[in-house]
């Protein structure tokens, strides 16, 4: 029988992205339109205060193309929280201007692929816990992906034993660690939550990056043979300053 | 000549999933928010006052991310009673804030690649019977997914002998009952009924052990080779007495 | 070379899902939509006179779940005449009350695989006129379902000579036979007409048989190496009388 | 390195297909639906016009089933012709009781596989040009479906010497000769223009031919192993005299 | 290990599709339908600006067929300045007459399979710089897809070692260069940006050759065995003095 990688979980995770209904919008007067902004960035302010208490940390990036105009990234202890965050989202006012666009819902993960075993309580150890409960860096770039590992044939990635998927992994890492500094990796597990078993969300304040990291580990035999992707979503970070301005029509 | 795994059927089952549509509710005067809420609320209980009679049972659990909001689980004995029970609820003024997201149906399975083959009647054992018409729990978490198994060159499920089969659900049935106290797995076919050929609905009460149960078995021989999965909801309880709270906009 | 098979081909089909609009019929007086069930009702007598004079029949079935609400199936002598059967219905009144789910196009087929060859011409056959343009039977339910062979790598049906495919249909054949009484099946072929090589229409007082037919069959080799399936769809039959209820809202 | 079959290459090519929305057609009186009736057979006549000078050809057909409700089939010799045409229609007011359903981007084609290479321009052989450049004719019934050669492991047409394609397209060549008198074959290449390399249009007085045909070919190793077929669309013919009435609502 | 292709990376790069809503752009006034042309011919002027100024560059296309009606292809030094332009162009009067049909996000990308290595900084070599921050040409016709190097089963182009996918490209890329004076290629990378990892586009006056070049390299091994293509879109050069009559209604 084969041997499950373990892992450890952390904060629940909701990747939303929406887009922007531009031409309601613009049916709106002035104050009504600022009421409506106001009110989220009211629901911002909410989330900054959560992250400021460390429980909890958040992302808001617009998105190129028309895949989306704007992801949220919500992390929280529970998946009650996203739940309660997602519903008042879609109750406000603002919500009534945007159209979803796509979700993804997952928990931030470690493999011990990666963490060595070890006796002692991963989940007090400090370094653990700051990737498990990460605050979100606030890069000028983000981009986010879905993935599994294949299963199809000679390339079935559930099928390796442990030692031969620890081995792929670890070279996988390796290039991984050649980014640190450009680029910020958080993954999230999904599986029994969404329709891949993983999210890959990316920050970096050079967004070439993305594509160097991404494509180099294409040609890495975990990716090459192994790896299976979806949609890939690209932005810029949307401050709190900047929301007046991206949203005046 | 193959054999086919013989099943035992039970009650037939409707899983409906619904998105709100919250900027047409927040259109509605406050009295006709509760009358239309109200007769939701009178729908469920009707639902009550069958499970109380032990002649079906059902959930409604609130689903997180943009797939849909709420998923409505209806088991009943008869197809037509499915039907009568949808058709009923699209006709509700609350229909009307709804939008269909996905549904399934099928019908509660036992296969005998579990159960031992014995003379006695099956559907007179007490302990077959609770499990072919279930009460289904108030669990805090629901996980559904409809899944098949795998056709594809060497990789045939359907090409294997039965004593392989039963061997291979044999290991599989074992990672599901480490779980037991922890997960309740209700199994319904669908083979001749919808898209997929069976759908799994989970329930617990700590939704991490959803992403634990699915991974693991992943690794098993029986998903590794043999499963393809369809897309996953993850959702939290909604009890009549949140209902009102979760409604109001 | 292959030798394809050779097939009768009988009256033409149409199968026609539609969704209701549900909310849309609400905003109707009284006297309106009784008018409208009123056409529907009517042009479901000219389809029963038709029928009374061997010139065609049909079937109309509830669907469950949300992939569609009715389902009208339709056979003809001719394409032309289910087109204009297909226009009149989406210039009627009623139709602008249902939204269009999927439709399927073919004509009712029997292979050779079965037949004998024979020198007698089998269109003048009483029993292969009774298959070729039957009266649809009043069965509680239908299942319905399009599909194709698989041409696969090592999976290929049209490669296969004709005598393994014969072969192959005969055991096949002999899985639905068991159910002869219980499960009345109608193969209609469709290359050439719509995207899938056939639809497959079954009638049965019990709708769990067609769950166990579908199911045992896909053991077969002929389903389990070389059967691939589209939408699976299945409901109750709905009577003329059983209209005015139905649409009552 | 294989070679590339040489193609020579006639009119450009547009498949639109349209639904009707009744609903709204409903909503004029019976003289703007007549003006709107007119308009569209203005443009037909001027179709007819450029047809008659042999500067292009035409067809139009009512689709059966849910996939579309007509098809235009537009020959023409440039891509901005085809586009002028496309762009008028659109901003006719009979377009705006239509909804887009599916198109097809191609130019007429004929293979070197058939024909024999000769030293002579082909473009002044006049049995080529009839072919490059055809009328198409006012059969009964017409039938459309994009292709592609199939690429996949060891069924791979691209890989496969010129010599073995020859040979293979000879055989499939045959098949469609013996239909000769029944069904009438336009090919168009769409490779760089549209998401399928070919358009096959098939147009027959008798409706089953279609049916005959492709399932006989099905058998070919040409469409058994290197066949990959999309949505195929049947229907019959909408002559200029036949237009009120299909669309008198 | 194997060795991952280096890239020179230009200008970032947004194909933005829209369907025009001529039924809308009807019920304006041909005061407001000028000034919303107005809109759009000014925002192009800015366009044209930049690209006066080498900071950027663009091309505007009709597109043939229900994919799309017009492509915008945008070039700029960063993401946030394709963000700001889609941004700005989203919230024209003139967009709120189009819908969204497709988009593509890249960078212009030179791949060293191409580009002898050396010690040169490349992005200070003129002739690398034209290729990397390009002015689009006037084409009459355009042609855009995206694609994959295929991962799948023996046909995986990222297992191959770097020598093997050197040599595959040289032949690949002297079919390219066959075509050069008739169509000119501009080829994007979108690894991390998008859901393919190439777009590739192509101008030309002759738009058959659109069709000539795809094909041939088709049959190349490059392309035949490890190709994996998405949607083609094709259309004609659409200038500003076409601009009003295209618009006409």
């Amino acid at each position: 029988m084969n041997e499950a990688a373990k892992t450890l979980d952390g904060w629940y995770c909701l990747h939303d992205f929406r887009t922007i209904n531009w031409a309601e919008l613009k049916t709106l007067s002035t104050e009504e339109r600022q009421q409506i902004i106001n009110e989220f960035l009211d629901l911002m302010e909410k989330w900054n205060d959560t992250e400021a208490q460390g429980e909890g940390s958040h992302a808001v990036y617009t998105i190129v193309g028309q895949k989306a105009d704007v992801m949220l990234m919500i992390l929280r202890p529970s998946m009650e929280e996203l739940n309660e965050i997602e519903t008042a989202f879609n109750k406000s006012r603002f919500a009534e201007f945007t159209v979803p666009a796509y979700s993804y819902v997952s928990v931030v993960e470690l493999s011990n692929y990666m963490a060595g075993d070890s006796d002692d309580d991963p989940y007090q150890n400090p370094h653990v816990r700051a990737r498990l409960y990460p605050q979100l860096p606030k890069a000028k770039h983000v981009c986010f992906y879905p993935m599994d590992k294949r299963r199809q044939g000679d390339d079935n990635w559930y099928m390796l034993p442990m030692d031969q998927r620890r081995e792929l992994m670890k070279s996988h890492g390796m290039i991984g660690r050649s980014y640190a500094g450009k680029v910020k990796q958080i993954i999230t597990g999904s599986v029994g939550f969404d329709d891949w078993e993983w999210g890959v969300t990316l920050f970096a304040d050079d967004v070439l990056q993305f594509k160097k990291l991404v494509y180099e580990m294409r040609f890495d035999e975990v990716s090459a043979r192994y790896g299976e992707f979806g949609s890939f979503f690209v932005g810029n970070l949307l401050t709190a300053e900047g929301i007046p301005s991206y949203f005046y029509v």
